[in-house]
């Protein structure tokens, strides 16, 4: 067992996201993840240092320290005998120096925070249209829609349109497509005028029953055959309309928002 | 104007944070951001490279590139004379192998993906779980909760559950302070058996109030005489059941998140 530490002056959330990726290219090994946020003073790099000392002691094994901590003095604090440090921000920064021709400020905080309150506002407004615009609710602010979402109940709709939200301050609505406008072979005329901003979601049989079955088992609803119809009539619809689809079986949420925002030309809105 | 790319062979989202946290270190430079993400054929990267060269010629500077492109046939294609190529795998590889004494599998696609259904389920039911528990919609499954947010009105309660549900699967509730709670100064009774799962957020005054008139403007509810006072009775209420609260005025909803993940124990569920 090797314990891991992401290391960060601010949330780490980053400084996670990019050990776990790397770490995730060895498989055999046992590892104690921990993140440690908001190191930014002398003392609280003191304190951590003592937890690091003795999961060394524990383990019998140096924990590897993934660090993004700016402010050198703070880091080199942790460039300890009985850990193996990498930090993010050393190693890029004098390369990055040099490419922009410019001295870096070495500032903590810069990137979070709420510097910009119009972005703040962008964001919060996002999740509350997402919110209110969820699920067919109401479909009178279309209007504002940044990406409006359609597809068969359970397909990740909603999941992703939070995603979009509450990480890219996009407003997205999504609209169920219902039995009745499946029955009928047509777009359901609400969303006509919108066209330009639709997105479908689209699943696997499988899988959908196996989802809808995990929420209602043995219901019509998660029936293999409802599952087949629904999605076939929702394909069909989408084709005949010309509307970008996508297949989400094997996708995580940031796969699929991350695909509808490069095939429709969206971008972050703070 | 500087251009810079980030590419992966996968969503690029953490390579688009990481890329970002590195330069807010340079301030004074503008720069033209885009994310490429799924560059993972020698195809794709071709069509890339197009772009980046093209982008070279008009911006008469060496685009800067950070990957995170795991297989080094298609990374290696991107080490051009006309770029400034940061990766990160090749840079940390070599010292995480020897630190783990494991050679890297150099397999895509390992970070993200529905590798295991239990964890994609318990994402997904944590969103659900947040929105059916927003604003005290409902108080019947907080037997259910990892943690139930409380606060006034526009505190910041449900982006930061949606946060903690969407990011790290973390079933959230929360549950505003109506103004017959704090005018009696107690908990609201419905709450009090879910006393450990409580965590109270607080802000300032000014914020408040500013936040409150750019959703209803010039109302009772935005006036900044009841900002005060129901937020003096709510952190009264707080401090009198001890209740852990967090002030979110000058904070990001990551930097809320990750205070709350920190202060009572939440780790990531998926």
């Amino acid at each position: 067992m090797r314990s891991v530490f992401f290391l960060s002056d601010q949330t780490g959330i980053t400084t996670e996201s990019m050990g776990n990726a790397l770490l995730t290219q060895f498989n055999e090994i046992s590892l104690r993840k921990e993140r440690m946020p908001f190191i930014d003073t002398e003392f609280k790099a003191d304190i951590a240092i003592v937890k690091i000392q003795s999961r060394f002691i524990q383990d019998g094994e140096r924990p590897i320290i993934l660090s993004s901590i700016v402010n050198p003095i703070i880091r080199n604090k942790f460039k300890l005998e009985c850990v193996c440090f990498i930090d993010f921000f050393e190693t890029f920064m004098p390369e990055l120096e040099n490419a922009l021709e410019q001295k870096a400020v070495q500032a903590m905080g810069k990137s979070h925070g709420m510097n910009d309150q119009i972005k703040y506002y962008r964001r919060i407004d996002a999740i509350d249209f997402s919110l209110q615009n969820d699920d067919g609710i109401t479909v009178k602010n279309y209007e504002a829609a940044d990406v409006i979402l359609v597809g068969v109940s359970r397909v990740g709709k909603t999941p992703t349109c939070l995603y979009l939200a509450v990480n890219y301050g996009i407003k997205a609505a999504n609209y169920p497509f219902a039995e009745v406008d499946l029955k009928h072979d047509k777009l359901p005329k609400i969303l006509v005028p919108y066209h330009e901003k639709l997105f479908g979601l689209s699943i696997n049989v499988d899988r959908l029953h196996q989802i809808r079955q995990n929420r209602i088992p043995n219901s019509n609803y998660a029936n293999i055959n409802t599952c087949k119809t629904e999605i076939e009539a929702a394909e069909h619809v989408m084709r005949e309309y010309g509307i970008p689809f996508l297949n989400t079986s094997e996708k995580s949420i940031e796969e699929i928002a991350s695909n509808i925002m490069q095939r429709i030309h969206l971008v972050r809105k703070f």
